[in-house]
């Protein structure tokens, strides 16, 4: 009877090999949604992204016409793919930065191309053994030369690009006149290919639902004011609850917004660079004060150094005791809230590129909190109370009142921003020096802002506008009216 | 009598004309010194810089030997000019960069050509009528479909550059099939000329001076490590002088070299990035760890943020009083000094390559510092104080507190790295737990550490280890023999 087992190993195998078998596309079935997951999400977190990809197939198919149309292929030939490869290296996700590495590449090959067939002609009067011997020696100190150029960090944000397309040009250019001598037709068809391809890219990244990067920079940057303010408005609540009940853990994500903040320097600057190279496109006039924005950005960053600094209270082991906290909680609970309300303010201003207003009285409503706080730390309550109790809560009043400084930079600047870009003013009846002294309070009700909900008195802007100002930005008064 | 102030103003034009044209040199003069200075400036802050220009001059003229050799040229003809090409794009400064460049550009190049020439057969099937058709929508797919996947985070780290060349060569090759019947060849020629041309550039950046992503990674880690070090053992003095006199404004530099460690992530992702491509290279293995790198990167850089709070009390108006200073001077003097020094420490100890020792013994020195902090301001001494005048100094108290935490968390960062990384132990006769529990100043003293001259076993070391560890490291046991 020792089929029995035998059997049953074999049944066992059979049965582990379908149970496999069975498990296989189950298991490729989770991959694929796996997967499937993943591209969704890429495309859903900017469906931009997908729209890019089909300009690039666009692009791409419309320039090889360039092979399949007889007439334009007996023309350029060969040299037509430098038209393919040129909508492939420089049709990049935003207008600027396709325009920007377009004009690089479009000038350093006119420049490079001349330069390159003057190098020919200098290398052809040195005769036969002579004339690689000098074309070898150009070509290395030019790229030795150029690449140079590329560490110098001004050369490199903007040109970096031109010089590589220089160097390349160059070398083809020159070398290729040492078999061609059809270098000056060469040099020209290059140039023109370039061009076309160039142009190809140009129009269809413009036309074809643009990505801006100056208004990708614009809302970045009222996108990180926001965050920071949400931040402040839920910290007040959350740091001073959180001794009774440690509940409201998980829906402390809009907490945790600040920290993609800390590292959007470079982000920015790029956008900025791209910027720069864009026309005039929707709100934004050519020459736009990009680079006020970075400052702007720099400003919000310190701040959000200094809210990673309070983040840390909020997990920390010690808390401040309880009676402590009561007697703080009014003053910090208002600097945050008011700070953060003013950053959330200017954010929103930003976004609809108006003057900022209401955010000054906030920030003064801070700033009254904290000398409140500095009194009430005066006064004698504090005598009988544990020192080493106190300091959690009292670094954390400490830290706010940086916050507040650093929120009133933000808005100084903002207010520089407003006035580079010239932000439309909301009310022209409320002068900026009123706001700033008497009665805040009357001031605060008059312009009530609710942060999601703005109240605007958009009917006084208009009619102080002039209709030259209403035609050349709708948008921003559309919203205004949709608020 | 009216020549008189007629030639006065022409002898006045002629002189300020001379003036002008005489200061015109000087002009000129100053404007080039201005420029040799930026040139000798970028030279001099990485003379790597000169040698790489150098290199990329070199590997472009040896390659343009396709052209001038005559047999290779009638063998490779035009196509030559993609080596040309390949060195121009593929060349970057670190051997990681160009290997992973290189690589992505070999790799797409093959499978792009092979699917190009099948697509190019496919269209073949169609007809005259159709091919146009089938070529230019599979350019499209292929092309949308390559750059969508271009967004994805992974894929865009590693191979956004292998994707681009896909893009483009399979265009170029299935595109020119339609023109050009000896498509075989093109392809063939065209995944060899870039095969030659990546291996001049690899061959010249690993030969000629090498720079290594890998090194540069491991030293920026150390050198950020030590810049925080630096601020931290000069915070202390700086603070608590700094109430009487206000004339070291000048030499404050070292305490604003943190401030680089801040916005450094991009730069240290890219870094391990480009390492991850390289070969085993002098102390590094193959698989050296370098996403441990990036990890004991975000430490540091939260210690940072911690740093630039403390920074912002340094040059605030409001400054403790003096008798709190003197009172809290100590504790906060210590904890700022060893944790300053554990940090320098850990520094010189990923320098070396070495197991770190004796940072932990500082890292305790702090924590008891921190503990008699707390002691202190326990204790009565306090009750008589304005509670207004202790909060800076508590609130600095706090925050070196917080910065005693950081400090524990990077020096177990770099011990996970050493461990991982397999750095050699220097002193074998002490064991980790030792070091954590008992006599904490013994151990210190017997293994006293100055920060700039480090004391260390050696003999024992390499008594310890076996031939090959000390043959395939001679450089990290001259160093150590060094100091």
């Amino acid at each position: 009877m020792e089929i029995g087992p035998a059997s049953g190993d074999k049944a066992g195998f059979f049965t582990q090999g379908r149970r496999w078998l069975n498990a296989l596309p189950v298991k490729f079935k989770a991959k694929v949604a796996d997967t499937a997951r993943n591209i969704k999400k890429v495309g859903q977190d900017d469906p931009r992204r997908v729209i890019h990809s089909l300009k690039v197939g666009l692009a791409l198919a419309l320039v090889s016409i360039f092979y399949y149309y007889q007439p334009l292929y007996s023309n350029f030939g060969v040299t037509a793919m430098w038209a393919i490869m040129t909508v492939v290296v420089v049709f990049e996700f935003s207008v600027g930065a396709t325009l920007g590495k377009g004009l690089n590449r479009g000038m350093a090959t006119l420049l490079a191309s001349a330069l390159g067939v003057g190098a020919h002609h200098l290398a052809n009067l040195s005769g036969h053994v002579g004339e690689p011997i000098l074309l070898g020696s150009l070509v290395f100190l030019q790229a030795a030369i150029s690449t140079f150029l590329r560490f110098f960090p001004k050369i490199k944000a903007r040109y970096d690009y031109g010089l590589l397309i220089f160097i390349l040009t160059f070398s083809l250019i020159s070398i290729s006149g040492f078999r061609d001598d059809e270098i000056l037709e060469l040099a020209h068809k290059r140039v023109l290919t370039v061009f076309v391809g160039g142009c190809a890219c140009f129009i269809i990244s413009i036309v074809v639902f643009p990505v801006w990067a100056g208004e990708d920079l614009h809302n970045l940057i009222a996108l990180n004011i926001e965050k920071l303010g949400n931040f402040l408005e839920g910290f007040g609540d959350e740091y001073f609850k959180r001794t009774g009940d440690a509940e409201s853990k998980d829906d402390k994500k809009y907490l945790e917004g600040y920290k993609s903040v800390l590292n959007s320097k470079t982000g920015e600057e790029s956008l900025a660079n791209f910027a720069a190279w864009e026309p005039r496109h929707g709100r934004f006039q050519f020459r736009h004060p990009w680079k006020q924005y970075l400052k702007v950005g720099t400003l919000v960053r310190e701040c959000a150094y200094r809210i990673e600094a309070l983040n840390g209270y909020l997990n920390a082991d010690i808390q401040a005791s309880s009676e402590v906290r009561s007697l703080i909680q009014e003053a910090c609970t208002n600097m945050s809230i008011e700070s953060g309300k003013a950053l959330k303010e200017l954010s929103l201003t930003i976004k609809k590129m108006v003057q900022p207003s209401s955010a000054d009285s906030h920030i003064e409503n801070a700033k009254s909190a904290a000398k409140n706080l500095k009194s009430l730390l005066k006064s004698g309550l504090w005598e009988d109370t544990d020192l080493l109790k106190v300091i959690p809560g009292i670094t954390v009043a400490s830290i706010l009142n940086e916050v507040v400084k650093c929120t009133e930079n933000i808005a100084e600047s903002v207010h520089e921003l407003a006035s580079k870009a010239q932000f439309k003013s909301v009310e022209r009846t409320v002068s900026p020096e009123k706001l700033h002294s008497g009665q805040p309070q009357n001031i605060k009700s008059a312009q009530m802002v609710n942060c999601s909900h703005v109240v605007v008195n958009v009917g006084e802007s208009t009619m102080a506008a002039s209709p030259s100002e209403i035609s050349s930005a709708p948008k921003a008064i559309k919203h205004n009216m949709e608020v």
